[in-house]
């Protein structure tokens, strides 16, 4: 581990004040702004995350507000999946690829109505690529990042928290839908939704002024709930498959390498981006795709680079993300791998920085 | 300070084994990746880097290449810099603005020939940007990040140890000119340029594989020189007024506001994306800039976030990079002050997390 040296170019959160207090560790630097990876340990919040419930500040999912005449048109340029029945209401988790189908993101496109979008981003810049879209086409849309810090609720008790704050009425909310609700006399959209297989909600913080009195608002109602500050969680987003872009895809990738074929529907007559390229990928298929590796042995290093995988001399993949699973009891990873070898039950080797361990591909994610 | 959570996000460098070797300390993370930030201490650091020589692995500065009969059209499209009178073989430092004139980005063009330029990078995706403009016009242009990876040679024996390495002729080389040079009977593009103001190159390494080869070659050939690993230097970049996107200027910002204004000829016939705007600006002028301030009293803490400049109870400014320079026996810094209260001389107060401290609007930058 290293010190990481901070400076205003690493932005802080509303929240920083409190994550400072309620003692973060570590920190990772995500869309230029500092993320929280580590408050008790790695396994420690893990296990309370699966327990309890935990408010982790995710401001560093940055929205790209897209408003006016043009905006649905641009989103729709923007990813390979079908919006035409999306409603306002509605959150779709969206590819978004260049004109060879290479990923430039994974965020949630957040319809909150149809002149106005925000698109909740992975690791990227994807602003400069939606303004330089929108300035290209002429469109008439105004493209820029707002004031917007989502907090994150996650946990089995995270629906008692969320009603205990908003009210009951929350409970209702679908997966992948948000509501408006009120808190301080404002109206705030809250999602249901979040980087965890937990249950749990993501509150869009529209006005950093009341981020304080919001944290400490659910601090106060989950006094009874044992619950803590947290964070996305290394073992438990790989346990579930939960994808993360930077690490487990790049521009690099398509779409149909990372699984996500199915949000690609470039048969139907929508108008995106590297259709052309998506349409030829769709017909041959990927050479390449994501799958669970279970890696054999005791717990592994921490994985700070991306681990070969090889069958024999040959190198047929690599390891992006592992961890070892408590509940699992055995080294859990996500590994991009060669059609030659994927299928499950193919057993290979995984080069760690401490030496070769045997491994072989899953059928599923372990949850 | 914080720890830093490594993963394959936050990417290594084709020398991050020899920074490792050569004693790191600490990172920042910038272009999604690690940028070492400490090798000594930020004093031992500055003390030698002004007196021997250093080698820094600046791979972060990624390249966007631009290649095709349409790149010196995009290239000028995306600079209020005229090019027009630019040859191969040079390097511009060019502001990046959007359609409103706010700075995505203050990279340096390497124009290698009339259809094929690096843009070499600050830190933001402005590839995102590039590719979205080149798209939006429908230019004949291939856009994309080519495995570059610059090592700077800086200080004030660079002379010695670049041409230990490449031949007295490198001794030659314009400010701001780059040559093409022989390394392992492979051409490698070296200009003479960096981000300090002691003398120094950067080597424009094209092929990963050949990284520790180079690295070892100037450490073998600088060992009578006090060779050392080195990276920018926090507080010798602010005492010579060395801008850092992202710290001390945004998006929010005009090249006007960061004293760039002499590098817009928004009045020649180029045509620019932000001309408009920057026409707007220059008529009127900015309203705040960029100053060097001095702090009063003894070595202030490391700036982690932006210190409030106030003049009484108004605020006026802020510092976005500040250090105890030991040459100058002061506190240096980087300010945007109001137009109010810019002029040398004006005397304000900046607010740090331990107190109140005096300050001045100086004339000029300490070296």
């Amino acid at each position: 581990m290293f010190q990481l040296t901070r400076s205003p170019r690493l932005r802080s959160t509303p929240f920083s004040e409190a994550v400072e207090a309620a003692g973060v560790k570590a920190y990772t630097v995500y869309n230029h702004m500092l993320l929280p990876t580590v408050f008790q340990s790695m396994e420690e919040d893990y296990r309370h995350l699966k327990q309890a419930v935990q408010v982790w500040d995710v401001s560093v999912q940055r929205q790209v507000e897209l408003r006016g005449p043009d905006s649905g048109r641009l989103m729709q340029m923007l990813t390979p999946r079908d919006l035409t029945s999306m409603h306002p209401g509605q959150c779709y988790y969206v590819p978004i690829v260049d004109e060879t189908g290479g990923m430039l993101n994974d965020p949630v496109a957040v319809k909150l109505a149809e002149d106005r979008w925000w698109v909740s981003l992975a690791d990227s810049d994807l602003l400069y690529w939606i303004k330089g879209i929108a300035y290209g086409y002429r469109l008439d849309v105004l493209v820029n990042e707002p004031d917007v810090s989502p907090l994150a609720v996650q946990g089995p008790r995270s629906n008692d928290l969320m009603a205990a704050v908003f009210g009951d009425v929350i409970r209702d909310l679908r997966f992948f839908r948000f509501g408006i609700f009120e808190f301080a006399k404002r109206p705030i959209v809250i999602a249901r939704s979040g980087f965890s297989k937990q249950t749990g909600f993501e509150i869009y913080l529209e006005d950093s002024a009341i981020a304080m009195e919001l944290w400490n608002a659910l601090f106060e109602a989950g006094k009874d709930m044992d619950v803590r500050a947290g964070c996305p969680n290394g073992i438990e987003r790989v346990e579930a498959g939960l994808l993360s872009y930077g690490n487990d895809m790049t521009s690099r990738n398509t779409p149909h390498e990372c699984g996500l074929g199915k949000f690609c529907d470039t048969r139907s007559a929508i108008g995106c981006i590297g259709r052309d390229a998506l349409l030829r990928v769709a017909k041959e298929g990927p050479v390449q795709q994501i799958r669970p590796v279970e890696i054999a042995g005791d717990p592994i290093p921490p994985l700070e680079a991306y681990w070969p995988v090889m069958a024999g001399k040959k190198q047929v993949g690599r390891i992006s993300s592992a961890a070892w699973s408590p509940d699992f009891q055995t080294n859990v990873s996500i590994g991009m791998i060669r059609m030659t070898h994927w299928d499950a039950g193919t057993e290979l080797t995984v080069k760690t920085p401490k030496g070769e361990r045997q491994a072989v591909v899953k059928e599923k994610f372990w949850i």
